[in-house]
């Protein structure tokens, strides 16, 4: 048997799937909160804000979206945690993965 | 008979209105292309190509628009190479300060 830190190839397609599918998501709702903040913008200072803004996402999306097979069930339970995943999501994992996982989220919320 | 690097109070009503004439037309410009830009974004890799566009466009703006009587000539010879100021706008100047403000545009056109 596989012990929780080795993903099947079957696993793999599972999560690069899930992975893109949060990431798809993630990028959809900073796109639409972009389009709405430009909209209100009209001077400088309020630019630089939405600067900040984008320079902050940038940040947190490069730092997130970390696709390494060893730290994946961090990834996955700050995407769940954040509304980025559901669990059905992730669904063909092997168990014990996603009782890590869902452990680890629980954990985090609670943070 | 003053100096040009000393601005009478005369002078500097027109200076601040022709600075804040050039800042307006630039921020426009800005906004209309951040509003461009923004209606091309379909991921987020273009997005931060939005992002560089901003923090260098935030660099520059503090960097350019700089106030003090003592570098108004370079600011308002840069302003007049660029675009954002017409010697029009300068009108009423002395005409010491608008040779060497017209001096240093064409040295920094030449550049």
């Amino acid at each position: 048997m596989m012990n929780s830190m080795e993903w099947s190839k079957w696993e793999k397609d599972i999560a690069r799937k899930a992975f893109k599918i949060a990431y798809d998501r993630e990028q959809r709702a900073i796109l639409e909160n972009v389009r709405e903040m430009i909209s209100e913008v009209s001077d400088l200072k309020e630019l630089w804000r939405l600067q900040e803004y984008l320079t902050e996402k940038r940040n947190e999306m490069d730092e997130k979206y970390d696709y390494r097979y060893s730290v994946l069930h961090f990834v996955f339970a700050r995407l769940i945690c954040e509304g980025w995943l559901k669990q059905e999501d992730l669904e063909g994992l092997a168990e014990e993965k996603l009782d890590e996982i869902r452990r680890i989220s629980i954990f985090s919320k609670g943070s």
